[in-house]
């Protein structure tokens, strides 16, 4: 059994307002560039196919055209599950229908413990799920964690273990990446525990989703793909790319395939006045989404404005950031206690964008106060 | 060929905030039964199948679940087009793998030529679209309005017209119901012109939606189904079901099956101390939908309050129009006009509702109004 492994794909996704779908599309092409290629069995994509729970009308367009293309076009059997990014209800529409041509998508904790046979492997597709959603389909109200749900989860799965095939797991959550000793203490990244490296034991390989650097885990039987593009400013520097997983009966084997962005993110860290010079900004590939940390310190009337003129593509600018000393930190607390929230919103949206508040943003900043403050003494 | 006609479902509506969920699956139930009771060979479904473009989470469990219950439970080929209130991509997701497992889901314009062939009959399935999509299709810039639009829609379904089969059209757009003098009048209802009945007479059986009423056409060969429901005050005396079609080489023959709802929509027009009278109030079903039109001339305090103790699922409350003579009203819209929208619509709702507008309330509107003055100057 060989197959393509990827995640993350956040089809729908913008960076500062610009739509990627251009960019996803190409990517796309790369993938499936790869499979031909590799001639793999299968595609797996394990979870946060899109950015938002409600996708755009043009996302839904997108994606529906390529999964058209792998799976009915292409005849590659897919197989998928939903990520925290994904709404696992508007998803599974149409999963029955898919589930008999091959495309099997599963986005409810129930499905991930009928595996999906192909060839020599039983894939195991677990979708992500909340601690919660675990106590009721096990009716345990002892499990607080993920952690906790994956020791019955793996229990519950091992039950469907054929002997004589290999077992791989696609799943879209925080595996701590350490050895034993390491994996045992208790870690939580953005509200999500981990899941240490040693529950996953079982399965010749753990097609994992969810973190979008594909390095976050380099050893063992697990890996992340990492996310099909770039998709912020501090995922800049790291490679993208897809998995091509070979299981045989004796070992599995993992190589990587890079994926070439069609705009690349990169951050400049560097004075207005080199940037806005012919001859720094004819070296750089204007052409990226760009970051800008503006070492100046003294005011620059209009500065997005001017930027924009030569970087169409900034999507964060702001300035470095600079040692204050106590005192002067102390007193402008002081003044910022003193002020009412909408004072506050108000300054810091000038201070960043160097514009004033427009009437309807004014009307809405208030709207959104009151409803805080009402929910506030709810 | 027989089939089941039925039309605009709105899953997902609701009546004055009341969820529609569980009469909807009741209904469906009946439609599923009288399905089985006719030994039907096919469902047609003739648009509107969600009330709106975005539905709820609830209403796309419902709906996935009548789907596959029809279709892959039941094995029933099922034909079915988008209206005006689904959103053609939404909605579309999956269709190219329906299609595999006789279940025609037609979204989009260019998909009504190639008809479905079940038994001896064509099935042309037309979605709901707009004169846009029309002249771009055909490439005909005069093309204007809805009946031009099927002049050339008629005249390319009829090129794929096979003479040793039956045709039925399903559409989702307003018929003139009149002989053909009638129809030659261009009527325009709700925005959308309407298509002369004269310009369908080559098919066997048009299968309608649009209208909620079944007998806004009751001669000829094209028939509204009716919505699943009634689904408003205006709505309350129809009678709502299902045609059963029989196409025969020979003839066409329809049958009306009802459905009755869960909860009906009723109409009370009664004074306050008769709705408020036990002896009337044990008499009334109140359990359903009730609209209220109340004959008194004075103030009541707190009326919805104490109506709703007594029928739980008031849907709409409003006084019986009174007249007044000319002056009165002048002098009336004269202050209206001095009024600023803030403050009208303040007073309007504590007409209507006998309740100030909450912080919240207040907050909202003065972004709304914002917006609406922005959006005017614009």
């Amino acid at each position: 059994m060989k197959f393509l492994h990827t995640a993350d794909w956040h089809i729908g996704k913008k960076l500062n307002g610009y739509s990627l779908l251009n960019e996803q599309a190409d990517a796309f092409r790369q993938v499936l560039a790869i499979a031909e290629r590799e001639q793999v069995d299968a595609i797996v994509v394990a979870g946060d196919l899109y950015d938002r729970s409600v996708p755009s009308v043009e996302a839904i367009e997108l994606f529906n055209q390529m999964m058209i293309e792998m799976n009915l076009e292409k005849k590659y059997p897919l197989l998928a599950i939903s990520g925290n990014h994904d709404s696992s209800t508007r998803l599974e529409t149409g999963g029955p229908w898919y589930a008999q041509l091959n495309f099997h998508l599963h986005t409810r904790l129930e499905q991930a413990f009928q595996p999906v046979v192909l060839g020599n492997t039983q894939f195991f597709l677990l979708p992500y799920f909340e601690p919660f959603q675990a106590r009721a389909y096990f009716e345990d109200d002892t499990i607080r964690t993920i952690e906790e749900a994956m020791v019955s989860v793996v229990k519950e799965m091992k039950t469907a273990f054929d002997p004589t095939k290999k077992q791989v797991l696609v799943a879209h959550f925080f595996v701590a990446g350490g050895e034993k000793s390491e994996s045992e203490t208790q870690i939580t990244v953005g509200g999500l525990d981990a899941v240490p490296r040693s529950l996953l034991g079982d399965f010749a390989y753990v097609a994992l989703g969810h973190l979008h650097y594909k390095n976050a885990l380099t050893k063992g039987n697990a890996r992340y793909s990492g996310a099909l593009l770039n998709y912020s400013l501090e995922e800049r520097a790291q490679e993208k790319g897809v998995w091509i997983v070979q299981v045989s009966d004796t070992k599995t084997t993992v190589d990587f395939q890079k994926i070439i962005p069609l705009r690349d993110v990169v951050l400049l860290e560097e004075t207005f006045a080199t940037l806005t010079d012919p001859e720094f900004y004819n070296q750089v590939n204007r052409e990226n989404y760009i970051g800008i940390i503006l070492k100046d310190r003294g005011v620059i009337p209009n500065v997005m404005q001017h930027l924009r003129q030569i970087y169409p593509f900034i999507i964060r600018l702001e300035r470095q950031a600079r040692k204050t000393n106590p005192q002067t930190k102390t007193i402008k607390a002081q003044r910022l206690q003193q002020q009412n929230p909408e004072e506050l919103f108000t300054q810091y949206f000038k201070e960043t964008t160097g514009e004033e508040l427009s009437a309807v943003q004014a009307a809405y900043l208030k709207t959104s106060l009151t409803m805080i403050e009402k929910s506030e003494k709810e």
